[in-house]
């Protein structure tokens, strides 16, 4: 099995080792230099023919890209600690959890950084004034996800680290990273991304 | 146990429609007017404080909102016909393939949608010439998509029909209905999309 994936400050690589280090799981990665263009170059096109990492290659050739894809994968051989849950309703609410992070929190994201931040102008065409228009999505969608978080549950899906918890946080830290301001003054968020952030595997 | 969903054309309830037609479940609905703005309704806000169908609650008031993950929880208490795989590598394989239609194909339907369409225009604030963009941007994410099942594969993630042919069919559907053009002359596409239409869960 083989791991390609990127450094930091690449978000999605960095969900899998989050979660391989949640798992005890050892998860040799050959980063790709995504400033190099390595994740486009026909070595890797035939790998995921996106273009993209990461991409998780099994000893048959086989390769599952998406993050959250290759989570499951790896939960379904190493099911415990369960980080998409065990009975149908947490296995339903933390699915629902990943959605709307990804819905909700990760789509202006990826539409800020697509279509206003200055390090992906040379690489698409941008639309600036709708990208710009992403904060206010984002700081509306933040505020939404304060309030859903405010009733002292620990983790987002309840008191157990999950898979939704490892999608917000690289989402969180991302979005913070390219200069748009996730947490804000938002009490809940705050107290939570603390939380997630004093983990060990935070440092994955 | 409720589900909260509206008739056609909303693509999000019809995917468990026809994900419990694939299972043999009975899901009595309780629809919900759309363009009466049911869905905003305080009523709904306290099931789905996003306000969108279809919602699943159940009997001890527990809310599931986003389509795949009320299909999830379906799944789990109902697990033949498997629709999200038995194996790890079928869990990994058709999780990519739901994610792939959601990001590649479902994103750029649901931007010129909400940013072109004129259905939209009196809800959100649009920014049509980004909108009219996600044609080109799906066109080419159909030429893909076109080539990746060009192989002579049944479906999308092998010889049994799964969650990800649900989640294209209900896209490439609605992406039509909407005056997108996501079949157009891609043989592979065309040739799965009839197999897929001609199954009668096609009708829920």
């Amino acid at each position: 099995m083989e791991f390609y994936g990127a450094p930091m400050p690449a978000p999605n690589p960095r969900r899998v080792r989050i979660f391989a280090a949640e798992k005890g799981i050892t998860l040799p990665e050959i980063p790709l230099d995504l400033r190099e263009r390595d994740h486009k170059s026909p070595d890797h096109m035939k790998r995921n023919s996106l273009g993209q990492v990461p991409v998780l290659e099994l000893d048959d050739g086989t390769t599952i890209t998406e993050t959250i894809s290759i989570c499951r994968y790896l939960d379904a051989l190493h099911p415990e600690p369960p980080m998409f849950g065990r009975t149908p309703v947490e296995i339903g609410v933390i699915d629902m959890w990943i959605r709307r992070i990804e819905i909700q929190l990760a789509e202006p994201t990826r539409m800020f950084w697509r279509h206003a931040h200055p390090a992906t102008a040379a690489l698409v065409e941008q639309h600036v004034v709708f990208g710009e228009s992403n904060r206010i999505t984002l700081a509306r969608a933040m505020d939404w996800f304060d309030c859903e978080i405010a009733d002292g549950r620990t983790f987002i899906a309840g008191e157990r680290y999950t898979m939704c918890d490892i999608a917000a946080l690289t989402m969180i830290d991302f979005a913070t990273l390219i200069g748009l301001d996730p947490v804000g003054n938002r009490t809940s968020v705050a107290a939570w991304h603390e939380r997630a952030s004093a983990r060990p595997s935070a440092a994955a």
